[in-house]
């Protein structure tokens, strides 16, 4: 009864067993391998890109903020929603590569950012020369760190006012699996053809152990990307074993299989939940991931009883047991029904 | 007949037998999680140091990067042989990590730097006041990039050197496991003892997939360490991955029993070729690594018969045959007795 | 008629002769002259602060850059209001010179960040552990850049707040002499009696050329500045020529006189102001700069007959004669009653 | 008798007139005034550079950094000769501005810099792909450090092996007026016709206060200059006041008589110096400024006489009397035939 994260979770056994196949004989190190050369043109097809450029890497931090090194320029400033991953959760690793680059947050709801709020936000900056920093690349996240989407015309939406801008749209994918999953389109769809000009694609929730990819649909945009990535200590050497992982989490689609079967739990999830009085959903669930408001006392006994998840606000101490506290509640590849209903059992 | 490099080779079937097994269920994210605390405590226990700090990663030059930015300051300079893979081989890592540190090459032979050198080099950057950069962490590589090693003494000389300087010592130990197999000491006795303060201990290319532990000795040494690593992109989400790799690997000396069979099989590699009139070694090969002139001519026949190894000077390309070429020659834990008798068998 | 800025005008005669007198003779460069150890020796008399570490510098955005780059980690976000210069106006300079800090900012009104908002805001950041980045320093303008005014009692309540989160207040104080001339109280008591431990002190805007000076309270504080300064190319060779002016600016209280005469002149051009139906006032001027709304067909009027002054919305293209733009007047020390009459004749 | 520096000196009175004048009313801050316009356009006039891009900054160490940030990727390695300023004395400036480039220095002889060396240098650095540092600008300084020039054919040399690596050549001009005076050429023939790319040009040691300009000749190079200067906090507010000094500098040539009459002044000392047993010239001075050997005690009779300068190494500390101590003594501008002749008198 594990719903901590999706990083929580194992890697499917066909990752496994791909690394396992991959340690035989000596291949050349630090990327010179045949299967760092597959991994790559795999990502190109099932992106249906046949320029981009694609670097693999072992962390999604290491993919976002070596991205937007590439797509910004130190006196610039990437906009992102408040809820963004790369604002709240990593520790400003994009203003580190950037070599000092600022977040602007742009208002939004359920985690999205609007595409309105992003061009009153761009328009707001300017006027000020030198002395303002400069526009840079938009950053939107798909699924979102509500558990929501971006669909295809919002994603376009927001890549018209980046356009009219002259800067980049760059995608946190870190669960860009689940999105294809959700919406049925194709990863170009909800990627280049709707503006995106660069992806981190995560793997690491989603099966592998740790494998993602940056997805430059650009290739002018990727000049400065394998240095960057060299000078972060992001190029492993035995890259063949993160290439092994990506390759068989995209063989016969197991990466939309995996996303689905977690979107489809947190559904049984969330309609389990659905019934309970004191049970509030705080974002409509489109993914894999809910948030939910619970009184203290149900908290308490629900990890007493041995469940396990993250506290999104609010702390299990406290005299109000009535006290409304939120838990995120993640459900990974590798969640059963029967968990599911054990879970949903200790109420 | 792969000699390329030991990150070349295979991890251990052990090491893939404990990822495996490192895969059932959930465990928290980001280190929070049972198998990292007992690698943790494991390299404590292995090192006698039971107050060293421990950071895995997945990279050696995040090791060396993120260890460095956390002892020099950006207006120190590290010091370090013209041979340190920090200088040569890392991209400006550590220039990039720090925030813009020097890094000051000390001379020395055979790949290490002398003390003398280092006390010299030290004393030349005085008296500049705020003007110069200040003196900052001596980094020295055992065994060495020639495949040399320091022994106890020399260390312990160094970081005399190092200690009336008020800089620390750190040591690159990419092949620590070698040098810890040759000269039959302690992992203590090769590190605090002598004097180091903080060592990137290397498992990668050593029988693993991608890990490496930064330990800090004198723990006052890394306060800044766990920030720096995760605002650097390399906290991974899984990291009881990393946690199992090392666990395995240290289990029953098993990283010793591999760095001695690498070594031995250079050893008996270095035996064939000194039969040989056409080859001349350039170092004394004291771990798993040789360096050796041959002529141009006798290079193109063994790489024709499909010996891999990488040239470190000169080109193929050229009219003289008899020009002599250097070639480096690294065995990992997985060369056999055959594999070297069928390279020597190709001249 | 020029109100676009005080950093428009000229210098005090007084300090020109200063810097007239100062260039007899030869002096040690890099600060080790006679007049610079007045200078600081000066401003530790005038702030009562015999143990604070002064720096001079040239710029008001290297003042505060290499300020808080000393009083801030990377890793860390910086506290401000959103009108703040350091957030707006120096392109970018406080994340670069401290590597890549945030700035996070906190609500207020009339360009000031209040006390309750910084509480929340820094609680707002809590329960994030390694991943988020960690609280820094606070940073407040006395005078704002609205032209209000902080008062004694409000800085001391942001200084209880920082106080209990641990973390630094730093005063920008490119206004500080209008601030002091405004209300009555001594440096002391508007800056470390009140719980200010570094001051960004500006002499530039209100009579001298290019002269600020770093001051920190607490000299623990500033252990990295005089590195900071250094590196970034702020400590001048002719310091000197940076000391004379201070001195001369605070001899005999000249720089107050000049502060007093800024705001008195401002008051009365906010009087005059005052009288007009078309004209608005948008904060309650309390030192030497207003800001008004005033219908586009005026601006323009002023503008063709020779008023100077920036417009901080809007721009003069446009249809709507009656639409409402907002124009900056500030008044520098050099402002004559004459002039300001000769401005408000133009509407 | 006081051979400190050129930075010790006082400013020409011309220089302060010019100061005073540009006190006269209000205008534009941040360099959008009449004045700065001015010396832009005379520096391109001075340097027969109608296209060059020119910013004015207040030290020269301001304008080596920014210029080398400019120029180079924060993976490429500028360099320089082992005496450079940027490496020696300016506490790793460059490398904080670039974002962590290295400086790789390249043997020579009198502060020079070789081409053959250089060619050498940048060949050396070959081969390791992502994992070396790349080929960045090359930086000379004329006249150099050690008082020694390169001629326009020594330049051109040095700029076709730039050229051929693809990379830019810069000169740090902190003493380019004496260059120019002592050479006898045009100062377009001393930097862009002999292939420089870009030039600090220094005015501060020359006779200014405090007055440097950034002068790239090729307007592509200068992209990101304005933005690197405004960001380190080197856009002065009052912009105005540097430009004054330059266009007094550079008025009726000047600049170039301080500097002939700087260089006239130290081969006066020079010949003086030359016809005693005991003082041993170190280098052929060609501008203003010379480096002796001299007995311990002399200098010791000699500073206690009443003159100053700066010894370049060991210490007046010590038992051996006749210990040869070197000493740097510089001529400024300001140099009377009569102060070196009492200085001569010393001995």
């Amino acid at each position: 009864m594990h719903f901590a994260s999706d990083n929580a979770g194992p890697a499917h056994p066909r990752v496994i067993e791909a690394l396992a196949a991959a340690n035989e004989g000596h291949a050349m190190a630090y990327g010179e391998d045949p299967l760092t050369a597959r991994a790559v043109a795999r990502i190109r097809e099932v992106f249906e890109a046949p320029e981009a450029e694609v670097f693999l890497v072992a962390s999604g931090t290491a993919a976002n903020a070596i991205l937007l090194a590439s797509l910004a320029k130190p006196w610039q400033t990437v906009f992102a929603a408040e809820t963004a991953h790369i604002h709240e959760d990593e520790c400003g690793a994009a203003e580190f590569m950037t070599g000092g680059a600022k977040i602007t947050l742009v208002p939004g709801v359920d985690g999205k950012l609007s595409r309105d709020a992003l061009a009153a936000t761009i328009a707001g900056l300017g006027g000020r020369g030198v002395h303002g920093v400069a526009p840079g690349p938009v950053s939107i996240t798909n699924a979102t760190e509500k558990g929501t989407l971006y669909i295809h015309e919002e994603i376009a939406g927001i890549a018209g006012v980046a356009d009219r801008a002259g800067v980049p749209l760059h995608m946190d994918g870190a669960r860009f699996a689940n999105a294809v999953a959700a919406l049925g389109v194709t990863p170009a769809d909800l990627t280049w053809r709707a503006g995106v000009d660069a992806l981190s694609l995560g793997a690491t929730k989603n099966g592998c152990l740790a494998a993602e990819a940056i997805v430059v649909f650009d290739p002018a945009l990727a000049r400065e990307t394998e240095r960057r990535r060299m000078r972060a200590g992001h190029l492993l050497s035995k890259q063949r074993f993160i290439a092994a992982q990506v390759l068989a989490w995209l063989d016969d689609g197991l990466w939309l299989d995996l996303a689905a079967h977690a979107n489809t739990a947190a559904a049984r999830l969330t309609e389990g939940l659905a019934r309970r009085n004191d049970v509030r959903l705080l974002f409509e669930p489109e993914v894999n991931m809910l948030f939910v408001d619970m009184p203290r006392a149900l908290h308490r006994r629900l990890l007493a009883r041995g469940a396990a998840y993250r506290l999104w606000s609010g702390s299990l101490e406290g005299d109000d047991d009535d006290a409304p506290l939120t838990a995120r509640l993640v459900c990974d590849w590798s969640k059963t029904d029967a968990e599911i209903d054990a879970f949903l059992g200790l109420f």
